[in-house]
């Protein structure tokens, strides 16, 4: 791969998820010039987590020749703070505590560091080289072990006073609804709309209709992509878990709009795999809770990324962020 | 009264009420200097209420010797669109359609016009002169006949793709709750929170508990002042009846506050008077709805601005607005 061919520019973007840690060298233009991943779970401090990265990291600069051109380093990690550049008691990962994250990535690398949660860079990357180019006012919503959101409003991320902005998955769209597994919190967006939550709901329904095809599979086997296998043969008890789904995303969406008004909401993630399944539903209830000054204005629009990419691509955008 | 005591700069603010238009002369400290009404509906087209406003105003312009520091008017109307300077479809208005307002403004008075609704006025001047100096992450919120709201971020109001941004009022608290009077909705925090909502409630519960001092009143007195009354005077439905709406805002409110993460929420109009009864269990239901990152550190205030001038106030921080 020539230098020559590239944009000038080259961020690098990590994504730390709690498993694994994926990252890539990216062009303006969105394109990945290498990338490579390290798990994430198997360094017991920040620190060797860091040195590991850029043992990893420092050779792919080094043969890509991009040394000179590189602009900065963006990090997608859970519990990240955009302001003071670190990861705070995030629950899925190793390090506990508050962890100042881009001060030991500038110390180790020699680039400026930027930090948010997945979710804001997944909506930064739809800006920068998505499905939201060109727009100022959309919500991001991504769809999948849990619910992330990333708002962006004037053309801005919406961070908020402390840098916790946007946490949609965990507002409340039932009060006194299901109890969320982790939180706590009763009827959050999150324990309805997540694969975990779809998986819930499906367990519950085919134990209510013994005659649903669900009942076929074993039960550590219902998930989001099984329920879409019975709702493809027509199965009606399938189909009714991704309309009730649909139908809670649907209301919360409304409520968003009437926040934010975007003139998009960008779904991103596992669970949109189940397509019109969720759509259609959640379309018809966004559209009938919201103000007639708001309907039919707003459009749902799947993410144009690359799902295996779009997570490096989200946290590079962070680098070009005015 | 004397031009050299003043601020040099002066604004024009005007706020719009479906049955009286406020307006006043205010200097860069949020001092009127000089204030007057006409009824708004009373005038068949824009141009004749225009024409009755410029008749008004213009001596008091001449009286206080500003015209030359006039940096311009900012209005403050239901329906008012921030972008396109217009007023679209207001129920509550005399005029049908969409208004250019802005533009016979600036026609007639020769100074530029910027518009946008009531809470989002309401907000701008709780930044510039009241409780909100300084911040630059919060939401209005006020509760009048009806609830309304102002979201401001990074110190900026959010006007959303199209200009109608924060309709809070509107959001749904309860899906298949209490049908709204007049959108339909069902389950709105208007529908419980605002002073008709109040009203709603104390009628609902008064009919539950025949022994209930809200039950001496005669039907069509029974409003948030009545049900204050009894509330001070322990009576426990009366009590039960603002401890209802301060759950059902709060619930609300904890939405709102992992929407934005705004450092405080402000409270305004009338039905605040009932103070305690209403803001601790709304204190309470945000706090416990919310995720723990967010617990215990947004301030709910209530609005530091004289109720009968904060309208024309709101108006004029629209003209300082940058």
């Amino acid at each position: 791969m020539s230098v020559i061919d590239l944009s000038k520019q080259v961020a690098l973007g990590i994504d730390i998820g709690g498993t694994n840690t994926k990252f890539g060298l990216v062009n303006h233009r969105g394109q990945i010039l290498a990338k490579g991943s390290i798990p994430t779970d198997q360094y017991g401090t920040p620190e060797e987590f860091i040195d590991a990265l850029h043992k990893e990291i420092q050779p792919l600069i080094d043969e890509h020749g991009v040394d000179k051109m590189m602009e900065g380093i963006g990090v997608g990690a859970p519990n990240a703070n955009y302001y003071r550049g670190t990861i705070e008691q995030a629950p899925n990962l190793p390090w506990k505590g508050v962890i100042q994250f881009a001060d030991l990535m500038t110390e180790k690398f020699g680039q400026p560091c930027k930090m948010t949660n997945d979710a804001n860079a997944a909506a930064l990357g739809e800006m920068m080289y998505g499905a939201a180019r060109g727009m100022k006012d959309f919500i991001m919503i991504t769809l999948g072990t849990g619910v992330g959101s990333g708002i962006v409003s004037s053309g801005h991320l919406i961070y908020g006073h402390d840098g916790f902005a946007g946490e949609l998955g965990h507002t409340i769209v039932k009060p006194g609804g299901r109890k969320h597994w982790s939180t706590g919190s009763e009827g959050s967006l999150e324990s309805y709309a997540s694969a975990t939550g779809i998986a819930i709901t499906a367990k519950k329904m085919r134990a209510e209709f013994p005659d649903s095809m669900l009942n076929q599979y074993p039960e550590d086997t219902i998930n989001s992509k099984t329920v879409h296998e019975c709702a493809l043969k027509g199965d009606p008890v399938a189909i009714e878990v991704f309309r009730y789904t649909g139908q809670k995303l649907g209301e919360a969406l409304a409520n968003f709009v009437m926040f934010s008004s975007p003139e998009a909401i960008l779904l991103f993630g596992g669970v949109i795999k189940a397509g019109d399944f969720i759509l259609k539903p959640a379309k018809l209830h966004m559209e009938r809770n919201l103000l007639p000054i708001f309907r039919n204005k707003v459009r749902l629009v799947f993410s144009e990324l690359d799902e295996a990419d779009a997570a490096i691509l989200g946290a590079s955008a962070l680098v070009w962020e005015k």
